[in-house]
């Protein structure tokens, strides 16, 4: 149980550190190929939605986010998280940055001995 | 697991009947004694606070929901539930009613026997 909560725990520092280095490939190895994205008043986001909205935003931003795991369960091969995110967009060209903070509740399912994103609802503000 | 599966979804009905009735005694044996309720741009809310919220709320209004189970996964004594819900908030005292729509994400655990409301992430729009 204890490998599995650490493995977890480096998905998740490391979907940050390919978030802000923009490395689509890379975020793509760490959710199934059924993600669901979930955030207020949107339509469900799917693999390639994701992918689509990743890439324009880094055209002209970079997101660099801390997090701060407030619990993490593990059931088998399924897995909840609750996190308190703290994301800061900073536009390329310069300019004031965008703070955006709050919760995440996140499902992560293990696929051939590896844990990934399957379900993710974003409720930051 | 078909059997838990049904548990939820009676769950799930039991709650919408008992918010419309506004029947927070009933809604309060649903939910663990550590539920999380997390909703965008807001503190997490623990039972006492969604307890005061509720009581607050249907000293005006009526609340009628309806579900569309997008998706319900147990894994032993735990399960996800990614749902659809279509919220109409009716004034006691007449006038327009306010419609909310959107996705949750929510944690149940079984307790002695009973599927509960543990984490829930409230999408609505």
């Amino acid at each position: 149980m204890h490998d599995d909560e650490q493995a977890i725990r480096d998905v998740i520092d490391n979907w940050i550190r390919a978030t802000a280095k923009g490395d689509i490939a890379d975020l793509m190895t760490m959710m199934s190929e059924d993600v669901i994205f979930l955030t207020p008043g949107q339509t469900p986001m799917r693999r390639d939605d994701f992918a689509a909205g990743f890439l324009g935003a880094i055209e002209h931003v970079r997101i660099e986010a801390s997090s701060d795991i407030q619990e993490l369960h593990v059931a088998g091969d399924c897995a909840y998280c609750w996190n308190h995110l703290d994301v800061v967009v900073q536009p390329l060209a310069g300019g004031s940055p965008q703070r955006r903070t709050g919760h995440t509740l996140t499902i992560f399912r293990k696929e051939n001995g590896n844990w990934v994103i399957s379900r993710d609802a974003n409720l930051l503000a």
